[in-house]
């Protein structure tokens, strides 16, 4: 992610602190909020950073945007909230690889992808009505519509659910699309260049054996597949 | 990333020190190298956590592992080895998604993923030769035989260039894979539950418009397509 400055990117100048600006390759970072939305929305997975006596620790976590929160959900949250005191300071990364980017040097090699990059704090949710919220969210999050096509937590699930809710303070993004940004000098030069686009994509659906008799695939899991089929 | 228990996955103690012991689900935690190794070199993406004054910062880096290292290059190089001395704690975290799995509650949903968390610490290559092999392996962790299909750096572009070696002095992956694990009186609703896969795709080579007239798609692109195409 290191190459040569492009102007394709505009960038504005941050509102809030200096944590969240961006030192190299400036011309890719945006602050709007919108870019920040767009690229939150477009994933689930979340690399959350926190620090415990200098020690940091990067824990992937599930995560569902709820306006300008991150709803956090993962198998250390008993090692973020538990043996950590809430409210301590937060970074998450979120990022998209979009494609790999080949150009006729080894140094203008490149990654086309979408990234975030929040600072904030993170809380545990203990209201009972927001933690059952917020596992729909997660559900929903995950594919759209599936939350009414299952069952609600009970208390006991509940109970044994940690759901943080992390305010986003500062927020950054950065976006490197298009192709290699090469010396004209290495233009002369005959090897091949280029992106080769890297997509996520859904594969078939693989049913539970457990089943009732007569269950089909679902209206969420059915469009999850048609929006990809239309691509 | 939070579920039920299941015992498909065994874990081994851990052979060195304790901040990389997983704390919940043990059951889905491995600390054996092969395990390690190979979900480091699936991917390309890492992202790298430190801490400055108790601030957590997360940033994602392309990596190429090197034996029991992993080089790492990114945009933020100077703020990694510039803004903060170099030798600092760093922990890295690799993630790969393959599927999300739905369940017949809201609590059963997770996903099916293979993540690393490893701690250690980054010093910055200062030797000529080592980082000219660096972008060489750079290269060729992004798409095996690319490097010997392009031009190696020049003494601007080394100049240019920060690459950073991280030893992993502690390591941890956790895997999980199949089905939704529900409980048994969730057995009987009349709900959708299964897997749907994700994979990463590599899509259409998009050739740069300033190609040497003659130049073909080259060995290492068709290889990575080949592969695509008999999965």
């Amino acid at each position: 992610m290191n190459d040569r400055p492009d102007s394709a990117t505009a960038a504005t100048p941050p509102a809030r602190g200096e944590r969240h600006e961006v030192r190299r390759t400036r011309n890719r970072a945006r602050y709007d909020q919108a870019t920040v939305r767009s690229i939150l929305d477009a994933g689930m997975l979340a690399h959350v950073g926190f620090a415990s006596g200098g020690q940091p620790f990067v824990i992937p976590m599930l995560y569902a945007r709820d306006g300008e929160s991150l709803l956090l959900h993962g198998s250390v949250a008993s090692r973020l909230c538990g043996e950590l005191a809430c409210g301590i300071a937060v970074c998450v990364s979120v990022t998209h690889v979009d494609g790999l980017v080949l150009a006729r040097s080894h140094f203008d090699h490149s990654m086309n992808y979408r990234s975030v990059v929040l600072f904030g704090h993170a809380r545990l949710l203990e209201d009972v009505a927001e933690k059952t919220a917020a596992l729909a969210r997660f559900v929903d999050a995950m594919i759209p519509g599936r939350a009414l096509e299952s069952r609600p937590p009970d208390p006991g699930e509940l109970g044994a659910t940690h759901v943080l809710r992390f305010v986003i303070e500062d927020a950054s993004a950065k976006i490197r699309s298009g192709g290699p940004k090469e010396a004209a000098s290495d233009l002369a030069l005959a090897h091949w260049a280029g992106v080769v686009p890297i997509e996520r994509r859904y594969g078939t659906p693989q049913a539970a054996d457990t089943l009732v008799q007569g269950v089909e695939l679902p209206p969420s899991v059915r469009a999850l597949l048609a929006a990809r089929d239309a691509s």
